[in-house]
């Protein structure tokens, strides 16, 4: 089978959304009891929303966050402040609900979907489900992460997971991850496919001190210096991801397409879920109406990741904890820009006075 | 009876929060699985409650919203886009569940408890309830806006429902308005307290015109210079209340303060709100402890308000609704720390390996 070939068939149906729904939802919305545009951007979510579903009035009742697990090589230059072990025990503390992302997902009925996609060593939990691809990844400093075919048979993985959350009518959808050294791959994926330099994009993960801050930003220099340095495409995302890459990375690009694919909203949680997120762009601009944020990372490259995607983050709470976190207080603002167009009353119904009414009217552009 | 001396002696017992507790609630999250201060500020959050509550861990089943409403005499300057009926109709509107802050709260199984403190137009609606204290205000532009006994009885509706909500066992409560003009009132009420400009406080409320705008700006500047030229004394809260404020300002800061007395955290919504609890911090500054920001409001005057009580906003989405709109998604953040905190693993619990234990204490300052 030609997995290239067969990435370019999966992902070229991939529709745009609906521009005149979206119209017709920012029509009614401006017709609500309300000075207009005062919702900010609860209305832009409702609208994107409407483009989406085909639907004005939607409710998000099933949601779910796919969390992808991988282990990355280049951990073994010291670039993390945790041991290669943390990435299996987190990802089986998520599926009981015991990690940061897991215990407030719980909270509000928000499904967990813990996926292992590359764990590199063994554990006992039959929860995590088994899409491993290999055990780890090649130390980018070096060497190429992953092969091209490894690559996409990981961007698989992720749009199979959003093929089954259609399957289970899942409303919305939410990216995150647990791999150990995945904020050095996503920062050198992110120096190659924006150019900007890896001081500009490298920050503390999980929590670094100096010493070992300055050694991660090396490793990831000399990466996009071997990336560079290479014979391979310098534009080709699939070339990027398995030079600097990891199968975290690859699986959470694969997420974005195949909820684009099934028109299910998606929603990026931080640094390594952002950078995914612009793969998939990468790979089909039209994801980009599928995507939403939810928080501004502390980490560095993320500002520089969002606005290349043209998109602002809703909240900022100095969280840098990943898992998909971010993805569940983003889930309640969807719900309340859902909420607000589905019982609010308009201005005919509403009993505002006529002069309001036409006040308003007036100062609509 | 002596309304002064009542005031005094309702607020003199204010308790400051347990900081023993806060500091347990500090070592507790960092005993539980993520790298230090990874939740940013939900862990302060968590903190904050534990040292209102008493308890390390927090539920927020119980959560409401009071709106006070109440007219402005200064309306009739023309400084609203709004005609003074609008405070009426939003105010039943709002007893429906079919406004932008209410639709939303019931969604989420909020409460809303909606409060005439001075409605200047008469309706007909049993679920407003009726604390009138007058039909709307003194023109602040040429006079005050109130006589200090009904600022202070005001405070006293506000505080009243703080009471009322802590017998109901409310465990968070919002603070929402409905008054047209009362962004030109909260601007010269900070103006008087801050000393800063007219020009860098007002903006453009539900929606004005340049022009519009300009006679705003101008009305504000006339009532501050009025003040400062009164005899009456400049640092004086209620003095500052009766001559620039409303009853929607007074009895919201009554319901900070009525909070803070009964140790129920209490959420801050947008510029009014902020002004309210500015007031409420001013008459006794151990109230701080018990808010809790929202939103970047749209107005303009907003950052420099959240500012002088020292707090961030946790997020922004260009919202200028008013109403409490703002508590509706702060509570559910509340609720995610809550979450947390309630249902995270412990290191000694969630399997980690003890290289990591030992790694991350290392960087715990």
């Amino acid at each position: 089978m030609d997995f290239e070939l067969e990435l370019k068939e999966k992902i070229k149906d991939i529709e745009g959304v609906d521009a005149d729904k979206k119209r017709e939802a920012y029509g009614y919305i401006d017709s609500l009891i309300k000075p207009p545009k005062s919702l900010g951007k609860l209305e832009k979510i409702a609208i994107a929303l409407a483009g989406i579903t085909g639907q004005v009035k939607n409710t998000l009742k099933k949601k779910r966050i796919i969390v992808l697990c991988a282990d990355n090589g280049v951990t073994c230059e010291g670039v993390s402040s945790a041991p290669v072990s943390v990435t299996a025990s987190q990802a089986v503390n998520m599926t009981k609900g015991i990690t940061g992302m897991s215990s407030m997902a719980k909270h509000f009925g928000i499904e967990t979907e813990i996926v292992d996609v590359g764990i590199a060593i063994d554990y006992d939990c039959e929860e995590v489900l088994d899409r491993k691809i290999r055990k780890g990844t090649g130390n980018i400093a070096i060497e190429p992460a992953l092969t091209r075919e490894e690559v996409i048979r990981a961007i698989f993985v992720g749009m199979e997971r959003a093929d089954r959350a259609a399957l289970d009518n899942v409303d919305v959808l939410g990216v995150g991850e647990m791999g150990i050294g995945n904020t050095t791959t996503s920062a050198a994926v992110l120096a190659a496919i924006s150019g900007a330099l890896p001081g500009d994009l490298v920050g503390r993960g999980g929590g670094l001190t100096d010493e070992a801050f300055q050694k991660k930003l090396s490793v990831v220099e000399r990466a996009v210096k071997r990336f560079l340095n290479s014979g391979s495409d310098k534009g080709d995302i699939i070339n990027i991801l398995s030079e600097l890459g990891g199968l975290d990375i690859a699986a959470m690009c694969g997420v974005f397409l195949g909820a684009a694919k099934n028109r299910i909203p998606v929603v990026i949680d931080g640094y390594i879920s952002v950078v995914s997120a612009l793969c998939a762009c990468r790979l089909n601009e039209k994801v980009t109406g599928y995507l939403f944020p939810s928080h501004e990372s502390k980490e560095k490259g993320y500002k520089i990741a969002i606005s290349m995607l043209d998109f602002e983050p809703w909240f900022n709470l100095d969280m840098g904890l990943g898992e998909g976190s971010g993805c569940v207080i983003a889930f309640q603002i969807m719900e309340a820009a859902c909420a607000f167009v589905c019982n609010m009353g308009t201005f005919e119904s509403g009993g505002i006075c006529d002069d309001y009414l036409e006040d308003i009217r007036k100062q609509e552009k």
